[in-house]
């Protein structure tokens, strides 16, 4: 997605104080349930742009905490004056970077990883950017619980043709593979992205995966 | 591929004794190898065609003895004069329906069973009858040593995806999964179908399961 610089977007982030979070989001791991009030599992999206996908998903599933990772402030504003309109109450975004993941959540305390047409980073030497490298998965596994599982969408079938094999030869169990979800029967939340992309036609290749 | 009936095509193809096998086929249950006369691993082609696939292979790898099963006369007959014409030693064909591999094979008799080109069934009532299903895999399990191999092609993306779900839920492990082979550094040794459709700019899916 190309970058606007939209002036004042750091500031008006930073006023949603009970939606956003990012200095100090380290003092926050083992203790996201304590800022939700509840003990209700955590599902989070790692690079959540303009936040169709998982406000329409908060707003779904009220016993689910959702958490919207967005390193892209002015998309991120978006994200945020979404749920603010709705007034959702279960969803906070984080302005960080999900790379330093580790350092933001404790063992088992995720029960989903959300990663949605993230980039493709195509050349091979830009393999450990991608968010489905083994790398990744490692710390995926650390933060997810045992029964967690992660949800990935792509239109980059080189993308997705690295990932499955990431995600298979690091014991992962793949399931729900889908070559092409327009033709599938899975009810589909789509991103912004998504939208745009299906609306020209072309192929979106799901697939989730469970650690063991 | 179009079948057509070639008169005396039976006979001809019973004629080549020392390279097909038909009647009393189960008798060879357990004692393949001493039919090749040694003890190195055996790899069968489920549904070999014409045979350019398997011939390949066999005179690539004279230390690996090959079975390719074939139900239809006409082409098989093509595929024993490959091998005639070679003068291949470490191939037979077997004129029979792989449905019933566990009258044909023991306990891990087969080191690699190749897939190429199924019939796709695309009908959901017909999804026992591909060669993926579940209940195919299971006899693969039963009839592949403890480090044997599936290696499955495909030119279909709705079997291919049928295929990846049916092999990770079983418990299988995925590897070197190709959504695209003409991008992949595969040294990829072709079916005469694939040839053809490979010409025609089709992608054609690749993949290795391995038993656990």
């Amino acid at each position: 997605m190309r970058r606007r610089k939209v002036k004042g977007a750091d500031e008006k982030l930073l006023s949603y104080k009970d939606y956003v979070v990012r200095d100090n989001i380290e003092s926050l791991k083992g203790n996201w349930n304590k800022l939700f009030k509840n003990d209700n599992p955590i599902h989070a999206e790692f690079g959540t742009g303009r936040g169709k996908f998982l406000t329409t998903l908060a707003k779904q599933n009220p016993d689910i905490n959702y958490i919207a990772f967005e390193i892209k402030e002015e998309v991120l504003l978006k994200a945020v004056e979404k749920a603010d309109r709705d007034n959702l109450n279960n969803i906070v975004f984080a302005w960080a970077d999900v790379s330093k993941a580790l350092d933001y959540f404790d063992s088992n305390e995720l029960s989903r990883v959300y990663i949605n047409f993230c980039d493709p980073w195509p050349k091979k030497r830009w393999a450990k950017r991608r968010l489905t490298h083994t790398n990744f998965l490692n710390m995926y596994r650390e933060i997810l619980n045992p029964e967690g599982e992660i949800h990935f969408k792509t239109d980059n079938e080189g993308l997705f043709e690295f990932s499955l094999n990431e995600i298979a030869s690091n014991n992962w169990i793949l399931k729900n593979i889908s070559l092409n979800l327009a033709n599938s029967d899975f009810e589909n939340v789509t991103t912004e992205y998504e939208d745009k992309f299906m609306s020209q036609g072309l192929k979106i290749f799901r697939c989730e995966a469970k650690s063991k």
